[in-house]
């Protein structure tokens, strides 16, 4: 049906493609050159900056007559076990989840699926050098960064960060644009973790404020500083369908089935804290689910919202994050995530088309599923730290209360979160406008807002048909093309004529 | 396209709305004012009802030298082991698994996978409530269920009952109706299980009776309690696609998958039945999938019929729920398990639209995945206790035997698991009929013959055009705008005219 | 809309219907004449082949104080834990990775994840009957196969051998033939892995070689054998649409995420060891996903080609199979997967139509996925080997150093391995060959060009309009029905006549 490839640019407007075979070098092929060198980059930089932890999540054994006994090594000795199918489920959420959750977009399917792939693998791989990168800055020393199953785990944090971040700007880059916030996000996450932290010794064990938030406001900023606005795009771009509908939702089962697994990854060195973790996240996200679809229905006039239920049934998996490992009682946990539930899915019903027209750009409404409810985990946190002064030192756990934190009073701590808060949005936002700046230089290509949210300039599709931008060829049938459940009325009732 | 909520009823025919805007308040928000009272419910009972198990699914560490070995605490032992990734095999199962066989309908995908959802999120909360009151009302004393990993698993099968039953149901009931629904049955459900499990003193590992054939048949009479006849349902809306039937069997690999998890997830305090649990139940759906596709074969002269694949090759799971823990030989399995795959193919093909003339309406034909297989599970045990007496005490098991069935001989046990099939009927039948005639009460928002198995009522659509019931309007294109695959003939013929 | 189940040749084709009655026996009932014997073949020699293994994945529990103590019992002592979810991510790599990933055809969705499940059904069966065999054969003794942990996870491995050459041959063969394929395979498989692994003492951690590279072969041998030339099928019929690459999209990602799992699985007995491949695997696999991407677009002038994405983000994997184990560093095993990615992309782009010009029919592009990247997996290994000494006994491993390989030198290890490779391709095309022979004898039905890769013959499909074949009939109308993407432009532009 189509020759395709025909240069990046080609889409169906068969008249632009001898104009598109002048296009620039950049243009067409602005993503390998970015990638390859920077691939290249990182099989140097892992040869400098890594090395295999022989002790990767492993127990030693000892044989004992004719049986092996196993003893655990310090630090890492649960990870050879519950450790690993954690990790895996964590991964599971970056590469299937988000991968779903972002197929929800009418014309921007293989975009939302393929691009959130390519982040994760290319994403994995740089955030050991990253933090070997950061860890230099901050202590001095460089010392190579053991990989190890921890390593993985923390892979998956920040990967997601960049993900949500990608939700925010999802169909408004290049994936030359893509590569370039990969490249440089993670660094600020660190830095912005390593502040939070280790200087400032406030906890995050479910990454409420260092992942949820910090992901959705880099990625909210990213999208202003690329001079990107919502409303700019046409509407019909911005559709979704019965079916992409569908996959969308099986993307956020995946992501609320997981999200336990998330929280509590890291704590294999205090079972009794990554329990009260799982049980908590547990509690909460099902609360939350509980919570967000009479919601919906409450502000739509009785009937359920789609998005509002893609993002809130999750929301209390971000709330929960910060104050999941606390010594709550399993009622809180409820209540919780029930409110996140309700403030998500109201908040979106509420002012996310309010901020948009502000100029505020946020393609799949992360800010609602991570933003907001990551702030109020932090806040929830603070309270819980002001109500008790076990809980900010996580009373079961052995290891954490050797920070240098254990002499605050409450009240200190609680400002300190307060703090908290304040310096992620501070280095989020700020440091996502310069990459939203950067990106949008000529050192990249962009997309027009006429291209925005449509797959056709990036990938070879068969279908030419399913593009919006074929209505200027032949206005009617635009929508037949694109949307296997909308024929247009005049079509089918054409028999009467 | 569609302004959206104007009133749950509004679907689209225009002319409606007004009358729609005047609708009751019960009509369009039954479902949050009776959502939001139990929820608060929900938070109440949970400080009343459950506190955290510190020793959730947790071993403990003790430090000698360098190295921490690890004790494991009575009867949770492993649970911080593999227990934690069956149990997420088990949660998939009910969420991913189900979420997505439910999608096979044509006008109802969303209904499907998302209130699926909804029932997961409220039910994995609720069931701990009913566990206390049910254990209460049984042992006469008020105790706190101890929230820990046992809990989310077993939380995982009462849920799995409740999905089952939905499915008889699916495509028939309000969001409100489901409430009322996931209210009631985990009470019918854990009383059943006290008569079968704790008085008659019949084990039941993988839940054939109390899970599986409870769930079918207490689905089935709430449908007919309902008095919703699948026959005056239109044809129409009981229609598949090529893409959801795709969408519905990547949900019944999945379940497929995860099985052998879903029946040994409990058994953490004996390994070696573990073992035997996980190995049987692999063999058993093996076979039930490698019989299920011959056999429809065999019944439709020579093609596969989705619905049959669907079910059938998932049988054998059901099937051997009861004897799995039997020390039985694996070829024994394999023929249980193939038995399942025939009986259940075989079923459908044969008596499934019988029954539905005679007014049994079962909407995702749960009765020959989950009743027949799950009650001839129940027969299959029988007959092993009656052949070997090492059989009903789980030879293996040092734990099990010490039950109270213990000096009982071949022929009583036989006795008593025959008893427990018709127990779990009576209870199952009865329960649901009174359940289905309270949710047609005027307390909750019901769904009319003409609206049945249509999402457009319930969520908010902006493929206007996927609503069957526009035919009204326009008659020649309803199908259309529903089915991506059928573009009406005459439509296409228009070009000839 | 259709009675369906007219006959297994009746299509869409009303005229054929009658002829169809007259239809021999074997045309229609060939699937289950062969299954239901062989099924009950299987239930014997079950009872005559296996046995189950008290130790199935076992750690012995040991009363002390009011504590249980672990014991693990020597060769499976870890299985009981990560073993087992490390098997659930094999055994979904093979039910729900592959089965998404054959998705992809236009008019085969349901064959391709229809027959990938009876296909893991039948197989995790058979291949235990296959093993005791082949055992047999090889040592003069007839020992049972003991049914643990263990031969779960290698029913994975041959099961994936047998998908792998499944997508050779996807949409060019009955139901019947499949049966046939997946009797004879594994037979053939566990010869070259006794030769290779015992006789040739050539270790194959993540079977580069014997998994993917004879899977690969012996599939496109089997296409020839059968003598099904891809050039001759309908061009129309080889289609892919929007969503059906959406769904292999999303089965990519799942094979992609597990691949970890599948190379590590057996390698309980050294969990150091286990660790390495997990770490190796997932870095290389990264890899080959990030680098995949950039080539994909190199090679198509700015646009990313689907079916390049979907094979060689996997290639990594599959490269580093062999050498996973191997005491290498990791931006080594970045390289590895790097070039497998780049290879992999670039050989699909440049040569596969150049082979299918030539005759090699390959439906699934397994070559460019599974064979190339086995191959030269194998060859990696050698050079590692070459380079230091350490790397062919594995160093860290303290069970595979006692093979009768270790007083090799250097240069005789390089020389076996390539021995490996040489007698691999040797076996399974040989084997293969035949293979396909026997399959297009009279004694199953087969499958005309002109009917290839449609589910219409073998499902009872009631979009009756979704075979392309219709066009016979109704010319114009040919590509709507099938595809939900492809309104064709005169059946919407009739609304301007």
């Amino acid at each position: 049906m189509t020759a395709g490839g025909k240069g990046r640019r080609s889409g169906v407007d068969v008249a632009a493609i001898d104009k598109d075979n002048t296009a620039g070098m950049m243009e067409t092929y602005g993503f390998p050159l970015w990638c390859y060198p920077i691939f290249i980059l990182v099989v140097v930089l892992f040869a400098v900056c890594t090395e295999w932890d022989p002790e990767f999540g492993v127990d030693t054994v000892t044989k004992v007559g004719d049986n092996h006994i196993r003893t655990v090594v310090a630090n890492t000795w649960d990870s050879g076990n519950v450790g690993y199918a954690m990790y895996m489920d964590a991964a599971a959420m970056c590469v299937l989840g988000f991968g779903m959750l972002y197929t929800f977009s009418k014309y921007y399917v293989w975009g939302g699926v393929g691009l959130n792939y390519f982040i994760c693998g290319f994403s994995f791989l740089w955030v050991n050098v990253a933090k070997t990168i950061v860890n230099a800055i901050w202590t001095g020393d460089w010392v190579k960064t053991k990989l190890n199953l921890t390593e993985m785990v923390t892979g998956c944090y920040i990967t997601a960060a960049i993900l949500i971040s990608f939700g925010a700007i999802y169909g408004f880059t290049s994936p030359a644009q893509i590569i370039l916030l990969c490249f440089i996000e993670p660094f600020m996450m660190l830095i912005n973790e390593h502040v939070v932290l280790k200087n400032m010794h406030v906890k995050d064990a479910g990454g409420s404020l260092v992942v949820h938030a910090f992901g959705a406001y880099f990625g909210i900023a990213v999208a202003f500083g690329m001079g990107v606005k919502a409303k700019q795009i046409p509407s019909e771009h911005r559709n979704t369908t019965y079916f992409s509908d569908m996959g969308a939702m099986i993307g956020t089962v995946v992501l609320w089935m997981y999200w336990p697994s998330f929280n509590g990854a890291t704590f294999y060195n205090d079972v009794t804290l990554q329990g009260r973790i799982v049980m908590n996240t547990y509690l909460a996200i099902c609360a939350s689910c509980a919570a967000a679809f009479p919601t919906s229905v409450l502000w739509h006039r009785g009937k359920m919202e789609m998005i509002e239920i893609q993002n809130a049934t999750l929301a209390g998996g971000v709330m929960i994050g910060m104050i999941c490992p606390f010594d709550i009682e399993p009622w809180t946990a409820v209540l919780i995530g029930g409110l996140a539930g309700v403030v998500s899915a109201g908040g979106y019903a509420w002012y996310h088309h309010f901020l948009e027209e502000l100029g505020v750009t946020d393609s799949a409404a992360v800010q609602m599923l991570h933003g907001i409810p990551g702030l109020l985990g932090g806040v929830c946190a603070a309270f819980a730290c002001l109500a008790d002064n076990h809980n900010y030192m996580y009373s079961y756990d052995t290891t954490w209360t050797t920070s240098a934190a254990s002499d605050r009073s409450r009240g200190e701590q609680f400002g300190w979160i307060l703090l908290a808060i304040v310096c992620t949005l501070a280095i989020s936002i700020s440091s996502g406008l310069i990459t939203g700046f950067l990106m949008n230089q000529p050192c990249c290509p962009t997309v027009g807002k006429k291209d925005m949210l449509i797959d056709h300039d990036f990938w070879d599709i068969h279908d030419l048909g399913s593009d919006p931008r074929s209505k200027v060829e032949a206005k009617d049938d635009g929508a037949v093309w694109a949307n296997p459940m909308a024929v247009p009325m005049q079509a089918v009732a054409s028999k009467k004529v």
